[in-house]
């Protein structure tokens, strides 16, 4: 491992800073680390010295641990603040928080936050040489996700510039789908496709130069990958969608509707599942399933990243 | 500490799929343990690729943050994420969540919850290799505590055929008591007694063949070894006793009640104690008291479990 | 670091059971630690087999996590329960918790709490040979908070016997004045002086001999330290002083107000800040302020007072 590449940014915040170098060198770093690290359950010393901190201020526990276990498979220390600790700080402004954690000798920070931008904002405000990681934000970005998406793509369909990508469910509010899509868009990936209700399927100047299809059948038509996307409860209170029910009879993955693509197309979910409402559990669970191989080559890329950011 | 046991169960999910010859096996284990690394403040590396993940639905700071001392004196890495992040995970069945663990590669998991058996499921649902510790399911099990009481009780009774226990208090609900009288069964002790109100009694078919005494005199006469159980604030609530003086007047373990036992009887209580309910401050910190000792031995029998499970 | 001193108390409660040695001594050593661990961001093992837990009863994330990271970089566990589960253990006694967490094999307590001598009342209680530090108690002391205002004092202005202090803000209700006072007085500073609206102000008897000056001219003139309290919210619901408007343009630090001082006069700050109450953004950030050195000093003298009562 000991490669280099020059022009590695200093924080990870969307992929657009990325190209396509830096995500080939992501992807060999990430599979050492899947083969020495995860698979054999080994831990590393590479970070004994550094002091990374989670500041994951939307609930959850499938990133935040993914990003702790990774950090502890590097020998790294990390801090982890419960939600209440934070929101609650004495109404001290974010920046002042970060600023004294800069103080304190944090060398990476982890942000997770429901507004857009806000780990640029912070990235951009930075007193010390401490790096960030987008770990998620808004309707936005979500970077580490989108290259353990892309690479878990790479295990099964190496040639990116010759699939067929179907992104299904709730793209206008998701940011899995806009880091995923501007990853493969730098790998060469030109097939990219949405299937989405007209009420979460985003705006062309949102998103531009993909095809949006209003329902499974021509969207998954020939599909090497489908990407199924969680839908959140919140948008049927907002009325974006009428019911679950009626979700899962027209934009549901089913054994049945999987078969309008590829015989050995893959099927991905970032997670959490609903299942019943986007996927159905015969699929979730079936062969063609990569929902638990992207949680675990998640590990691995998250050591990429980080030993990428604080070691180059 | 190259002892090896060819049965030692993959999981920990109740005493009774332990046998004699086991918990001699862990008995050992855990006073080498002890020694080495209890009293002597003393961390090790045995488990230190090891990924352990604490799953506390209950709250509660005792079982929880002993079984994360005992991970860290062994080295491993031990995620212990808090409970407003575990049942607010976005809507996901349990089993993803474990699902997600496993391919994070954790490689053990200790779970407290207040299902009866939800342990139990869980260990048989997972995909990979990793065990369970049931830490306390419902009114079902508490393996842990049992195995740390019965390694108490030996310290001062060795004889377990000859001892006379009696388990005073709430045992309808205590899955302390259940772990506990079927360890004292496979140990070869017969002379077990239970002393509660009717209305906190095991029924006879719940847990047969051991007298039920309705006061505490006949049950304590002669007794070695006493075990008092917490009464918790909830049964009251549902009238299953008066109040807590009236309780404490007829149950209650006191310098003058404890002589009803032989004079070197031994005091036990799981904890945490409710003072001058189910037991007097004077017999609590007394000298026959060995409460305290009992939370000791416990992270040496918590060190002890988790290195047979995970190294054997 | 081979120093030895041999009247370092075991616990650390307040500033005046230290002496001038003492403290001297401290300096010393969070010295070494600021150049070798903090500064250079490296990680030591020496209480690598200690255990320390964090009892935080208050909300807040600075002094929380500065004892965390300064365990970490000296190799210690530490354990961090969140509030939730410490206020709710299930009505158990505070001391009862202590006791168990004594017999689990914690070596140091790190105690805050909003009641005055809680740390004290804790540490007579022990029953075993573990410390206590005070990271905060009510109103009363804040001693390692002193003594890392001291060290950036000393750093900045090292002759205490000849140097102006003004404590600017509600030091009626600041822990943190009351232990730096205490501090400043064992170190031979005489010419100390608080500034406050009468309702904020301490009684003589409270903090006997300190000039107080309800404006900031008379108060502020020819100083060399400024310390800048912060401004609780909560004292306005009391109705103690008006509103945040009038008292920033009374008692607010600002560029025009800090004229009044020495022009090289430093200015500090416990955090967190509220900005635009009792501190402008241009002097909090500008070239007179060294808040965020104090919270870089903070991690190295914890580290200092951790090493000195565990290892001495």
């Amino acid at each position: 491992m000991s490669k280099k590449i020059k022009k590695m940014p200093r924080h990870l915040l969307d992929m657009t800073s990325l190209d396509k170098e830096i995500i080939l060198f992501l992807f060999d770093h990430c599979q050492d680390y899947l083969t020495e690290a995860v698979l054999k359950k080994h831990s590393l010393k590479k970070l004994s010295n550094r002091l990374i901190l989670n500041l994951f201020f939307e609930q959850g526990i499938r990133t935040r641990n993914s990003f702790s276990i990774a950090a502890s498979r590097l020998g790294a220390t990390l801090l982890n603040p419960d939600m209440a600790q934070l929101t609650t700080a004495k109404g001290e402004s974010l920046l002042d928080t970060i600023h004294a954690f800069e103080a304190m000798g944090i060398d990476l920070f982890i942000i997770q936050h429901s507004h857009n931008n806000m780990a640029s904002f912070i990235a951009a405000e930075l007193h010390s040489e401490a790096s960030v990681i987008n770990a998620g934000d808004g309707v936005n970005q979500h970077p580490s996700q989108g290259l353990l998406d892309l690479f878990t793509i790479k295990k099964h369909k190496p040639d990116f510039e010759n699939i067929k990508v179907a992104i299904v469910g709730d793209v206008l509010h998701s940011r899995v789908a806009r880091s995923l899509i501007e990853g493969l868009k730098i790998m060469g990936t030109t097939d990219i496709n949405i299937i989405a209700p007209p009420t979460l399927a985003p705006t062309p100047d949102d998103i531009p130069n993909i095809p949006i299809h209003y329902s499974l059948e021509p969207g998954l038509k020939e599909a090497d990958v489908i990407v199924t996307l969680r839908i959140q409860k919140e948008r049927m209170q907002q009325a974006l969608f009428p019911d679950p029910g009626k979700y899962y009879r027209t934009f549901g993955l089913t054994t049945k509707t999987l078969k309008y693509a590829k015989s050995d197309a893959i099927v991905m979910h970032p997670g959490p599942l609903n299942r019943g409402v986007e996927i159905d559990s015969a699929v979730a669970d079936g062969p063609q399933s990569v929902i638990l191989e992207q949680v675990q080559n998640g590990v691995a890329m998250k050591m990429a990243i980080m030993d990428s950011l604080l070691n180059i």
